[in-house]
Formats: C-alpha cells, structure tokens, sequence
C-alpha cells in the first residue's frame, strides 16, 4: 500500500471508528454466535496474491464485527472494564505507525524517558510515596508473576537464578485472590502445594491473624516463607485486604508484600476513596491496570516497586549485542521485566492523562461509584434480591433469592436469570462464586456508561426477575 | 474527547503519518539526544485539568519524535527489523478502537476464531505440518519460556506445576543461543547452572554430537534432560543449527525441542530459502516473530505445538468467575501462555497476509536476502574487510581488518568504525562478539530498504574504513 493509500484508508477506518463509538449501543453487547460459526467465513488457506484493501475492509465489517464482544459499549458490565478513549485510540495509532521496539534507552530515548515520567505522574496520582519506581508492563498477570519472581530471588539471597529454587520456598494469599497467583506460583517455580489461601473474613477480605498464623506455621515446618500478595479489590467481590495490618505481618518475618489492586487502583485518583491504599506505601510492589478502568486501552499495566535494583537483578541479562555506550546512565527496561521487547506504550498514557487531567478521571471515576451505589440501593429496596458482599466502588454483587431454597436451587435460578438478563443484548453481567454461593456481578467502569445505562440494567433485571419467578 | 473531534483528530494524525512514511530518511535513524535531555522537557507533576489535544499534537511532534529510533527508516540495517506496513498500522487501529478483551472465546468469538485460521495459515506458509497448532503470544521470549514451562511439566510428569522442580533437569542451547533462553531458565525455576551451552561450529552452529554427549554425562550424573532449544539464525549471526540432526537426538532421549526461528522464520515462506527448516516437523514446539520481517507491527509473536493439550496443561486456570456455557467446544487462549489478557492481534496478521499474499511476501524477503548478498560481495571485494560468518538471509557480519592488528585493536578499530558508520543519520548497524571478535552486523529487513539504501550504506562504510584507516 503506498502512502496515498494509507491515507485514504486511514481516513476511512477513522470514519467508520467514530460512527462505531457512536452507534455502539445498537449491537448486542455480547455477539450472537455459535462457537465454529465464524471461522467458517474464513478460506482454509491463505491467499497466493494480495488482495485489495477494499474487500478485506468489506470483510472486517461483515465477518469480524459480527464476532466481536463490544467491551466498549456502555452496557458492559461484566468481568472488568477495559476502558478505552478516543485519545488512548490516537495514541496507540501514533505507537503503531512510529513501529519502535523499545526494548533499550537506544532503541528509542524518549519511549524510555517519558515511561519514567509518566510512571511517576501516575503514582503522584494514586498516593504512593516517592519511593516507589515505576515501569509498565502487558498485564497485571505478568507484573504479579514479575514480583513473585523477585521474591523468590530475595528469599534465596539471588540463588534461585542460578541454581533453581533449593529452599522450601512459601507465598501467601487471601482465599478471594486472583487466578494469576496460582499461574505465577507455577511458573515461577514454586509449586502450587507451596501457595497458601489465607482464610478471608465476612467482606471476603484476608484475615491478618491468620495470615501471621500460617506464616508461624510455616516457620515452624522449616518453610521459608518468600512473598505474600494482598488484593486491594478481589476479583470475585473487589474486597479490600487490610494492607496495613498484612504489611506489618510481612515487615515482622521480612516477607516479600506485593499489592495488587488490578481494577480498584485507579480509584485511589480520587482522595476521598483512596482509604484501601493505607499500608501500600509499605509494600515492596504495587499493581493497577490503566488499561481497566483508566480510560487507556490493553495493554498497559503500571508496576512499582521499592526497588529496582532488586528487579534488575532478577531479570537482568547483559549479551553483546545489547550492549550500548549509555547503558550505565540509562533505564533499560528490557530488565525490568519478562519480554525483551517492549512497545512504546507510554505515549497513550501520556495522552491520557493530559487530554483528562486528574479532574477528568477523577469526575469519571466518581460518577461510576454513585451510579455503583444507585444500582445497589435499588437491588436492596427489592425484597427478592439480596447484596452478596460490600458494595465497593463501582462492582455490585447480587442475586435473586426469593426465599425457600436450597443453594442448589438458588445457582440454577440465577444461572437462569442471568442468561435472561444477559439475552437482551443491552447488557452484559458474569458471575462468580462466593463461598458456594452463585452470585452476579454488575461491574461499571466504561467512560461511555451512564445513568440511563444503569436504569436501564436495572429495568432488564426486574423484568427478568419478573418473568423468573412465579 | 467527542466524536467529531476523534474524526478530526484522526485525520490529522492520519496526515501526519503519511507524511512521517513519506519523509522517514530525512530522520537520521538513531535521534541525537544524550541520556536524561528528553525527560527534562516533560512537567515532573501530572496536570490537575485535561489539556487541549492541539498542545499534546504539538509537542508530540516537537517533545517525542525528535527522541524516536526510527525502526521504520529504510537504512535501519541494526539489531533485527521490526518490519510494518500500513495495512498491519490501519489494523492495529481498528484493534485499538474495538478495544476488546480477548482473554477468552466468549469476550469476543471472532478474536479466538480468526486467530485459529490467521496462525493456521501461516502453518501452511512456513512448511510447518499439519500436525502443529498456533498461538499468538507478545514476543518470542515469552514464547520460549513458554517452551521451558511445558518441557518442564512433560519432564517431571505434570508435577513441577504442583510441587515445584525436585528433580534436577537440564536445558541445553548452543553457545550462540539468545539470552531469552537463560532468562527463561531462570525464570522457569531450572537455575542458570542447569542450562548447558553446547559447542558450536565453525558456522556458530550447535554441534549434535555435542548435544549428544553432554547428554549423556548428564544422565549418567542423575541429571534429567528437560529441554533442548535450537536457534533457526542465532542473533549474533543468523546460525542455523542443523535441526533434523538435533531432533534425532532429542527423539533418542525424550527430550523437549524447541525451535527459536524469531527472524528467520518468515524465510521459510520462501521455498527455495526453506532448507533450514529441515527437522522442525520433529520438533516440539516452534516460535518465529511476524512482527520481525513479516510486515506486521509489533507485537506479534507466533508460537506453534505438536501438542495444544500439554501447553493447555501447564497453564490452565479455571475460577468460576472465567467460566462459560462454551468452555468445552472453544479455545479459551488464555490457557496458551502466560498473560490472563490478550489484545485482538489476528486482525492485523489477517490484514497482512491477505494484502500482501504469500506472493508479495515472498518477493519481499527475495529481495532482502538478494540485497544482503550484495553488501557482502561487495564487503569480500575490498581487501580492507573481512566476512565473520557465513552469510545467512538477510544478515552480513563483518568487521574492517586492515591486517596487523590484534584483537584488542581490532576491537578498538571497529568501535571507533561502528560509531563512525552511524554518526552518518542515514544508517544504524549495531555489534555482536562471535567467539570473542568484535563483529559489526548489518540486518536487512525493513519493508521500505531498497537496494540504493543498501548501496548508501556501502559508500558510508567505505568512506568511514577510508577515514579511520591511515
């Protein structure tokens, strides 16, 4: 494609992008397809001479459209946000057409200079002290697995590198904590026997005493016990670990704390609800994805630590052919981290947070808590629901329970009712399990939703509740 | 930002492209900034209120290109290509827009279903059998510790994931092996001591029977064989261990086989260039970067096993809150690597191969390889210089050696001639040390090099030999 080219397709894809953020709401959040139905559209092999950009953009709007789960339309409440903005959009066009591989200071300076700074904008914003350094990384996955693996350095005074993991090594989390824990456990090395799900308390939060129990336990079995990972907002329920009460555990028997406050970070932008973060100016790594709920689209996550020595030392590697004359006055972010090559991520963030100014996310993060609590102070006014579990910022757990049934009865009832809230196409709501129970999940979090999007949720779920019950 | 301004807005950066593709040689490739002047530019404090886009468009033409290596530039000839195109640059926009989440089948069908078909047909480009299956993963690192993880579960009977490594395994990769590998060790839990660098030969090739015999000492030391990497063009010189002589080995003693062919892998799309490929249907998993040489931005690293089921073994996760009604009759990717998230990169693979075809991809890496012969004729007839490595594709390592010399001038000589070369704007080659020597390489790649690009960085090389030699 010659440039002409790409400016007349280019010009094309913006337009149909804009109509796209414009229409959103006229496609069913999720799309209807059966599984195999989509990539019967596609030919079996791949095509001997190129095509034009004509028919592959027919093909985009009437094979791949048709397939996509619109997580930027305003009635997607499920899971997580990955919240998107036009500018993050801009952005990430911008990295894209540059094409730099950032793997080294060399390899684009200011990809490298202006993550630093934009790292240390974000953690003015959340409330971290100083003394924490930041890098982006893909996901917070990859950044709690990252800081499992520099536990496990520390705790082996930087012999697991060299000779694998000898010591019986042990992590620590609440029994609400993410998959990814697991995941990073495994891969890390550790062993999954080695992870301890720490007993949480009614707010599905980690119970200090027990976690200082176990680590006793531990101790006493001849276990070291390496990394400890408190979730500032679970997956399951967004329920907050009492981190300062957790990182005085971790400061007695010097275990490694890593924070991970995946969704619920961004919040901490706004001082009236940043009470979760007390304590994390004490932990030795922090995680947020402004990917989720910071209006900056996948994948950026902000990972900080306390020391990046400690960070470099554990993934540092040092080849020839990498090797350049500023290395020693530079930040090589190659070593802070699993891939070796890395976008040029930081550009989006930088539109971010200058086209919206803290103001910006502030007021939209705000605006998604009350309408989280409107929706909540609905759901209780209506005897046949009941709140599952605190409402904590902007995700509301709930289900239908008409009274007189047994657990069993309950899953399938609002297995059911979900499916028929969710078969409106306006909205899209998972679930999960709380203690056995079946519960739903209404998750805000994209710039585009609103009032009337909430209502509107709202009036699906009575009237399903409606047609569900006798 | 509303609609109509996006619009605006992304035309004009649309525009600004256009005119970066149109203009890229007037760049010098390698900016000219010195450590810490870039971040000096940006405010050390977020702003409190959102910022007209006008001002951030502004200074990100005069804060962040003037900072940016130029990868695209036609006389990028340094490290490896990260070679685009406007097609894969409009698709990742359509990416971005669409801003889906595509952990799994369910939050976006097509994201799963395009990427079966889009990695199923680069199978059939690069010869691999119908016996492997693709995943797309960010870069070929993590696609290799990918490969360790698995090797890891194979070799330990699925117990390493459960109870950490208790035996004691080996890894083995030649000498000339990228350093992705020992990170992947480390990581992985092996430990550095277990990864056994194996002898290579005069063309900086893995030496089977070399394989073979540390092999054998380590099963006669109690070790266990876990995993073998073999490279398909080393980084330094474009190596190709002889894969077919490897895989016997590794077939003899159940061992792991993975096959590195990060840049050279698009080659293979090349029939009369395929030879290399000679063995790869034995192995056990395969990795090769599109986002390299095949016109595709990154990232895009393509990852292909004999057996989806292992690697779905070694890192699948199921909490309830990612379970849906469609698990037992999709690809959920997230069980096919590391990361939970996963951006929708088929789409721009899609776009790639169908615009370019497997003609316009083949001519493409034709005529690199034609231009890397070229340079290296023409380093051979001057007697000034002399060829470090059999020349590989599209890779030339060389050196200037006047005769007289030892090696320690000679890497003095040709530090000071490297940094000559480049001081030029219009070219960027970057070192390696092959056994010691101080090699210059020159990476042929990029989409828009053509031959008087190549002939340019010829007259710079002369002249630069011309200016430092007496």
């Amino acid at each position: 494609m010659d440039t002409e080219s790409f400016r007349k397709y280019g010009h094309e894809f913006i337009d149909w992008l804009a109509d796209y953020f414009e229409n959103i709401e006229k496609y069913p959040v999720v799309p209807r397809v059966q599984p195999g139905e989509i990539i019967k559209q596609f030919p079996v092999s791949p095509p001997h001479s190129g095509e034009p950009m004509d028919d592959i953009f027919r093909d985009f709007q009437t094979q791949v459209v048709p397939g996509i789960t619109h997580w930027q339309h305003p009635g997607w409440m499920a899971y997580f946000p990955a919240n998107n903005s036009p500018e993050s959009v801009l952005a990430e066009l911008l990295t894209a057409g540059l094409g730099a591989q950032c793997m080294i200071w060399q390899t684009s300076p200011v990809a490298a200079e202006l993550e630093e700074r934009v790292m240390d904008w974000l953690r003015q914003m959340i409330g971290l002290p100083e003394t924490f350094t930041g890098v982006i990384q893909d996901t917070a996955s990859t950044a709690t697995l990252t800081a499992l693996l520099t536990a496990r350095e520390k705790a082996t005074g930087l012999q697991s590198n060299l000779k694998g993991i000898e010591k019986k090594l042990r992590v620590y989390a609440g029994t609400e904590a993410h998959s990814s824990i697991e995941k990073g456990v495994k891969i890390a090395g550790y062993g999954k026997e080695n992870l301890r799900m720490i007993p949480t308390d009614d707010a599905f939060a980690m119970i200090p005493e027990a976690l200082q129990q176990a680590i006793e336990e531990d101790l006493a079995a001849g276990y070291q016990p390496a990394c400890v990972v408190a979730a500032i907002g679970s997956t399951s329920s967004m329920a907050m670990d009492p981190v300062d009460a957790i990182a005085a555990v971790c400061k007695k028997y010097n275990v490694w704390l890593h924070v991970d406050a995946a969704f619920a970070g961004t919040a901490a932008v706004v001082p009236e609800l940043r009470d979760f973060m007390k304590g994390t100016e004490l932990a030795d790594s922090f995680v947020f994805n402004p990917h989720k709920w910071m209006l900056t689209n996948f994948d950026c996550t902000a990972y900080f630590v306390q020391d990046p020595g400690m960070l470099i030392q554990t993934f540092e590697i040092h080849p020839e052919y990498l090797k350049t004359a500023a290395d020693k006055q530079v930040k090589n972010y190659r070593d802070w981290g699993i891939p070796l090559g890395r976008r040029f991520r930081a550009l989006k963030l930088w539109f971010v947070i200058r086209s919206y100014g803290i103001e910006g996310i502030q007021a939209m993060v705000r605006e998604h808590v009350r309408l989280a609590a409107l929706f909540a102070d609905w759901i209780r006014e209506d005897k046949r629901f009941e709140i599952m579990a605190p409402v904590q910022l902007s995700l509301v757990c709930f289900r239908l329970n008409p009274g007189g049934m047994n657990e069993e009865q309950l899953t399938q009832l609002n297995q059911e009712f979900l499916q028929k809230i969710n078969s409106h196409g306006d909205v899209f709501m998972t679930h999960t399990s709380l203690r056995g129970k079946y519960t739903i999940r209404l998750a805000l979090g994209s710039r585009t939703t609103q009032e009337r999007h909430v209502k509107k949720a709202w009036e699906i779920v009575q009237q399903a509740a409606d047609e569900i019950l006798p």
